[in-house]
């Protein structure tokens, strides 16, 4: 422990205070998409607003950045690295902060707010031309947000990069091409490849709503849920969230029509929450420090997506379980555990991203950054986004949207004004490939783990060397630690083709 | 609207953010209830911590005086009476903060916290003697802190009467010993009458989980439960509170054995609820001022112990519900309607203050009422505390607890030092019926109109003559305003005595 009263120890304080108040917001945020009444919303906004409001000034103020300077002017060259880098991750953030005008931090949140109410109405009635002028604020705004952080930044970097770097620090733009060029090439061929096969298409099978919140129970339970530090609710839209070290929420929600849903959202959601609960909390290096937090936006959907595509989607976990569904359902509907595991892996290019399958999700994302890109430093007018958006849907996934509401006004994130989110969805699904690869490198087959139900073992090594990590390393320098190789698409499409070429068998 | 800018809108503004803060805790006061995983306890009591030292310093603060002082300076002969009203409640609310020595605060706190935890364990291990020692400490920072708050007050108290004030404004000794007077006489002699009448006993039905879980549902629908500003979960023990001004919260939990409880339990906490529902909102008289707030807790009570006793154990009432219960059940376990009455209302003495019925209820509170003022005021020795409780069980009740335990160990508010506090649920017992009586007068019998499901009108009257007032008046004052006479036992006795009567009578 720290002497009493040193900087270093004011400053755990403090940050420890804050990190109180953050995780009200997320208790707040909990119960807001899972009990609360909606005429409780405007209060619950108001609520919002002022611990927002308490946190921001908490890590902006003048009293917390002279705390940050007097903590590192106490680094001897004997001090522990991680406190080093505790440090230097603390004053990059105050650094971003101190570059931005407060005035334009004012614009940003006006025009988020704006641009969410906009979407939403522009959506509903499928009119882009009302959305257009708020899009183009927003990229106004960004852009002089880019030019202000630019000055906090130690390399140069472009005005997207910036943006991005909350989300997947360190990341560029050369690095993103030179990972999505092969998926852009190969993606497309297994999708052509899937479609040149005449495979029976499964009947989809009614799960009555009881049944699948029990098998949820079940698949969590068997995964080692500890209800003495988790909660699981239902809500509109599946998450999970933190809201202590030591009390960590999922939801998920039963969805009319698809029957497995609720089970794979299960499997994310909780992929998130262990990688949540891995994270370092003793010790006063970690929590509340940002060595206890996720490092990226990417590794963390690569915990997810382990979670549900590289074990709860697996040929092995669909032998496994198909027996538990039929008993449970009194039947089989989809006749036989092969056809079962189909229904769990529908390949099929469709139009919305986040009802994408592992074969096409990532040309969504390749879609999304390219037109970012464009709109933010390529001069690409506004009024281009939905034509550019259905040419592109068309050249990588073949298919094409008959209403822009399907298609650029799909998601929330440039209502918000959020770009440079979006490449670590497909990031997710390279690292969790990778990370999969390395594992069985040294411990065997995951398949045979989960064919013997032992995930487990899964748990305990991602527990010992991915989780522990925090924000020690960036998200392509976890993949190095993890699988001695710089990350690379090639295990993710190598993943891919043995599952196509399984999955187009008969039997 | 006052003019922006005057002491009065900042006061306003002040109060809105306090407001904000002191329902957030309440929001995390109920998800704590209901759905926290254990192991986020220590957390949650951090978080709950920081934000009741928030609202301490922001009613405390010597700026917040000087803003009340600022604002009751700017009003005027023609200021509405609603403003001077509130100020005051503000400013003796300020006095009374003044007058604590911080370090008796400090030491109370630390008393409390620890009178809990000695007497969770000395209960769990009945005994007593192990409790003595802190029950001593918290009767001497009491009986402190009554002195240095009677420098704020503005008529002569006892130092019980003072504790007292913040659960039922001005409040006194002598007046509720001439309410209790009757009610120490005439209920024991109703129970006699009771005992001696060999009624059949019911046999305890047994109700699914589920069912019971339907029938409060349908209960609330019938009683207009709205959820878009309503939302019941489960908790341990039953509990309503506010979140928001339009969001309102129940909790009840099905209790093994006790086919009834949760229904009578939902008809209490939504009595609870209706109250908060219908205190003054709009306005910048009202919410969050003082006059937006409840009265007291005799009140509170009053109001779910009408839609608690009054309707949902009342004759009417469980001949309409009974048929619907037997429905539900597919059988009728109690044999026609009037022994479901019965079993709605079992009237037998009983050791727990908790589990008591209509006759006996208001003789628990006699009896912690008069041991209060013994220890705290007549020197009792805290050694008498056991057997003087066994020996007013058997005077008022005619029945001696075995142990402490399920003695004078049973209640957690001496533990908490909380004197002054038990009167109110007794209070409550007499508001209800006396209102009950008023509203019968002018708009005929209540039973006729549980009779024909007619409960809204009921609900409207509350609306219209007792809800809105809020802090106007205190809870005598109400009485008096809603009946045009003073408070008194008569109109509960004669109640029970009918009712008695009726409960009797074989059908």
């Amino acid at each position: 422990m720290p002497a009493a009263g040193s900087a270093f120890d004011q400053l755990h304080q403090h940050l420890h205070q804050t990190r109180l108040l953050g995780s009200i917001s997320s208790a707040l945020y909990y119960d807001q998409n899972t009990v609360m009444p909606a005429a409780g919303a405007s209060w619950r906004g108001e609520q919002l607003a002022l611990l927002a409001r308490q946190v921001h000034e908490r890590q902006s103020s003048e009293a917390y950045a002279e705390l940050v300077a007097a903590a590192s002017a106490e680094l001897i060259p004997d001090s522990p690295p991680e406190r080093r880098r505790n440090l230097q991750l603390l004053q990059l953030e105050l650094e971003r902060q101190r570059c931005l005008d407060p005035d334009l931090v004012a614009a940003l949140a006006q025009a988020q707010t704006r641009g969410n109410a906009v979407w939403q109405d522009a959506r509903a009635r499928n009119d882009f031309r009302a959305f257009a002028p708020v899009l183009q604020e927003l990229l106004h705004l960004r852009r002089q947000q880019a030019k202000q952080l630019a000055a906090a930044e130690t390399v140069a970097r472009s005005p997207w990069e910036i943006l991005a770097q909350p989300f997947e620090p360190d990341v560029s733009k050369a690095r993103l091409e030179e990972l999505f060029a092969p998926l852009k090439t190969e993606l497309p061929a297994l999708l052509e490849q899937v479609a040149a096969t005449d495979t029976p298409r499964t009947a989809a099978a009614d799960l009555p709503e009881a049944l699948q919140e029990q098998l949820c129970v079940d698949l969590l339970d068997s995964w080692g849920y500890d209800s003495e530090r988790c909660q699981r609710s239902q809500s509109a839209h599946p998450f999970s969230c933190t809201v202590g070290p030591q009390d960590f929420r999922i939801t998920t929600r039963v969805v009319p029509g698809q029957p497995l849903s609720a089970f794979l959202a299960t499997a994310h959601e909780w992929g998130h929450s262990l990688y949540e609960q891995g994270l370092p909390r003793t010790d006063d290096h970690f929590f509340p420090w940002p060595l206890g937090e996720a490092t990226s936006m990417g590794v963390h959907e690569s915990q997810s997506l382990f979670w549900e595509c590289r074990v709860a989607r697996s040929r092995a976990f669909a032998e496994r379980w198909h027996p538990r569904f039929c008993a449970s359902l009194g039947s089989d509907p989809w006749g036989g555990s092969h056809s079962f595991w189909r229904a769990l892996n529908p390949l099929r290019p469709g139009l919305i991203r986040v009802e994408a399958d592992e074969l096409s999700y990532c040309l969504h994302i390749v879609l999304r950054f390219e037109l970012e890109l464009a709109l933010l430093e390529q001069e690409m007018p506004v009024e281009e986004l939905p034509g550019q958006w259905n040419q592109q849907m068309q050249d990588l996934l073949g298919i094409v949207p008959a209403t822009d509401s399907e298609g650029c006004l799909q998601d929330i994130h440039w209502a918000e004004g959020l770009f440079g989110y979006f490449p670590s969805y497909a990031l997710g699904h390279l690292m969790s490939a990778q990370i999969s690869a390395t594992f069985e490198q040294t411990h065997g087959s995951i398949a045979n783990l989960i064919a013997s139900g032992e995930e487990e073992k899964l748990q305990a090594w991602l527990d010992s060397y991915v989780w522990p990590l925090g924000r020690s390393v960036n998200g392509e320098e976890l993949v190095e630690r993890v699988c001695g190789q710089p990350l690379s698409a090639q295990p993710f499409l190598t993943y891919l083709e043995t599952k196509v070429e399984q999955l187009l068998t008969s039997t």
